[in-house]
């Protein structure tokens, strides 16, 4: 066969390969001179491919040049110094070299002898990074609680395995004066499921819903206010409690966030671990830390003591980070830890005979299959284990320490421009939310068509790409200034552009 | 700063990423010279690196470097000629490279705006992969009953994403009735959800018990037997659906399994048809086809007759394979197909205000998140695309045709030393299980004590990779002839080995 067709030529994929890589250097290295967002109408892909697959193999020059003519146009570029949508969850080198390997070494990796190093350097990473955070020592692989980190593909899987950890757990001391087997411990199992409530925050990102409506178990909201900042207290996990209880019902579970995901609260520790503990107790309720996105900030030792020292607390199971976010890890690699792994192993087990060998069964290694929903597992901590190690502490304390400071730039070049604009949230570990104030000319229209207009001109432009939120009723234009080329200049120009809109709106209005 | 130690660096990226281009393809091209199965003992990698991530940043060579030195080492090669194990995952050229171009757009890609061409592509080929296996129309994306693919990283994630599915479609019919919000309703759902029960058989891969776990919901084994080859019938459904009724539960869902992970049983889907339509009908019990690795046998037209076409009848909602197996396609890659998407979508979705966007809003768009458990995605569909298009259908089917015929090579050298070895299944898609019969010079052992021994010394020899498998208390050696370079001089290689084993003990026993 011509080794141009022939899928398994080695020297073939030596060539198309690199150029490949020469490909992704030039996009990544020409990618502001694009429009951030992809302007293509939905459907579009489907009259420029066949109906079906090709019977006979084509090129992969072909295919690559498909890419360039097919998919590119259909790409949002997440690395563009314009991206302050969402969150940062940009590519970078160290990652993208390490997935090569992370190929070539293919499997389906679900227990340890299925590849050690991918077991032993997932542990060994977790544990690097925990330190880096500054973690409590309960959440080291080697710590006394017997914890330990694991990652998942996103922190909607993170937190339903912790969820379901809770649940069982929950319940085996719910159950513990009934024998097991009875019909009395069944009928009474069933009658506490029906009970059970797991809780979050208005602000809590909506996966901890999304994993209670999966377990079938009942969902409750805690308000926040305005005046907290939008953080959840103490106080106000405390009336929820104790209202539930009223009801008959049973919290079992609730989600912390340190950096809402609308306004980047962080949710007050210390209350929290106080008013569960007045309240039945830190063994009855699980709480989950969500740090998705602002975890990664807890790099600057700065933020350390105040943030991560509280987690100490015996109320606090579970934290998860999403280094795939601000922290330079392709997308997918959300990091959680647990105090007690036993906890999770225990919920998620299942162990088929063709599932077994001597090291697990000798429970001298770890088996992260019992950490999570799949089976299968990537080799995820070696993109984790290059970045920490090609950009460094330093270098990724650098590149936090920039989006921090590049929101508070923003901040003050908007608060300057007091007519036009107004703070909804200040910035906060790289983001920050603002309104536009009604002009002069819009037809005596409000703070929310203006704002929503601005918003909406922007996006369309296609130099800078935002999102927006809703909070309390309040239509906010969300900016998230983290990816990684994101520099001065840009958050200037962010600032030109949304004056010339107003100014434009102004004019025509 | 030094390019060589700035991981931002363009230049340098291509010098590194090609570097590890060519340490691919020699790792590739030389694999069959290594051990199959990593020889570390477990705790290997600690000592070998430092105890927390580094300062200062490390130049990508030297990390380079630490994974020929310190992570080759501990990887068990799944690409391995010898490796017949669990079930093929291999690495391919073109899916290495289409996770290149993936993790250069990376993005977290969770609805349509963020990357249109990720979602669009992956609707397409999976409509693209639905034909090419010869699925009902049912399952495609343009098909009459709206129905479509989704691609997870695993067949884990898609049984509990169609079983969370079926059990609200379950529920909602279950309490048409019943006024929304009342008492009531809120009574009886908890009634009904205590008397769920999930069924899979015996052969059903432990995927399905951890979805109910997860779900906690309750869950049943139907039994097999010998006589049927440990495949599933329509009888021992109905037999168990009636019993469980009797006893007031609810039977809502099932997985039948073409090809088990023990011995590649494929259920009756006819019987179960008939037995699911004359217990309740088909609106009531959602059944799901499993075939995570013998699915891509469907790839041959002769399989399709016999084993998508009944898949056409009401009760199949949903089917998964996963390419990521026998199909080439880099881990992570399972897809799942269902007859009608809402059910989906309205159990798992979650809409909170900054992931509205117009397209979404208007329902031009497909948004994967609400088929799926996570929020974020990976762009994976660009690896099935480029193997589609790299191997074509008449590639694949070549691949999938060598992988049965090395199979049956196999069970006729075995059966041509009848003295020795005992076929326990016969060769099916790819995988067969047989023991080694009791020999003179054993002391008198029995079957197991040979069949673990043989087994055991091949294992530890490191030429070949097998796993075992415990059906009805019978323990048999297992071996999956599927990975992509296996050829007929390893199959004919293993029984020499098995032979030589044989011996070895015989002299030595």
């Amino acid at each position: 066969m011509d080794a141009k067709m022939d899928p398994t030529d080695t020297e073939e994929f030596r060539a198309q390969a690199k150029a490949a890589i020469d490909e992704i250097a030039d996009y990544l290295d020409n990618i502001s001179s694009q429009r951030v967002v992809s302007a293509v109408e939905p459907g579009y892909l489907r009259p420029l491919l066949p109906s079906s697959a090709p019977l006979d193999p084509e090129p992969m020059s072909a295919i690559r040049a498909d890419v360039q003519s097919k998919i590119l146009p259909g790409i949002t570029h997440w690395s563009h110094p314009g991206f302050m949508a969402f969150f940062p969850c940009s590519s970078s080198y160290p990652a993208a070299i390490a997935e090569m390997y992370s190929n070539a070494f293919n499997g389906a990796h679900f227990n340890w002898i299925c590849s050690p190093a991918v077991t032993e350097l997932e542990t060994i990473v977790l544990d690097w990074l925990a330190q880096a955070l500054g973690l409590p020592e309960c959440f080291l692989s080697t710590g006394p609680t017997r914890g330990g980190g694991v990652i998942h593909g996103s922190a909607s899987e993170a937190i339903l395995t912790v969820m379901v950890a809770a649940r069982d757990r929950y319940l085996e001391r719910a159950l513990a004066g009934l024998p097991e087997g009875s019909e009395e411990r069944e009928d009474e199992m069933w009658r506490r499921r029906s009970r059970l409530v797991a809780l979050g925050s208005s602000g809590t990102h909506s996966s901890t819903r999304k994993a209670a409506q999966i377990m079938g178990v009942r969902y409750a909201t805690v308000p926040v206010s305005a005046a907290d900042g939008y953080a959840l207290t103490g106080e106000a996990v405390a009336a929820k409690v104790a209202e539930l209880k009223g009801r008959g019902l049973e919290p079992f579970y609730l989600t912390a966030t340190l950096g809402t995901t609308d306004v980047c609260a962080v949710d007050d520790f210390a209350g929290i671990a106080r008013a569960v503990a007045e309240h039945g107790g830190s063994e009855d309720m699980w709480v989950h830390v969500d740090a998705a996105y602002a975890g990664t900030a807890l790099l600057l030792p700065e933020n350390q003591e105040a943030l991560a020292r509280p987690l100490a607390q015996a109320c606090f199971q579970s934290f998860n980070v999403n280094p795939h976010k601000w922290m330079l890890t392709t997308f997918d690699c959300s990091a959680v830890w647990v105090r007690r792994r036993g906890d999770l192993a225990r919920a998620l087990s299942a162990q088929p005979a063709y599932l077994r060998n001597a090291h697990s069964d000798a429970a001298l290694v770890t088996d992260y299959r019992d950490w999570q929903i799949p089976l299968g597992r990537r080799f995820r901590s070696l993109k984790l284990w290059f970045v920490m190690r090609a950009y460094g502490l330093a270098g990724l304390r650098a590149h936090v320490r920039r989006g921090v400071a590049l929101a508070e730039r923003l901040e003050a070049r908007l608060r300057a421009q007091h007519e036009a604009f107004e703070m909804f949230t200040g910035a906060r570990f790289g983001l920050l939310t603002f309104c536009v104030r009604p002009q002069e000319g819009g037809g005596g229209r409000d703070g929310e068509w203006w704002t929503r207009s601005v918003y909406d001109m922007v996006n369309a432009e296609g130099g800078y790409y935002l999102t927006s939120t809703v909070v309390e009723g309040t239509f906010a234009i969300r900016v998230c200034t983290g990816v990684e080329r994101v520099r001065e200049e840009h958050v200037d120009g962010l600032v030109e552009v949304l004056l010339a809109k107003v100014e434009e709106l102004k004019r025509s209005g």
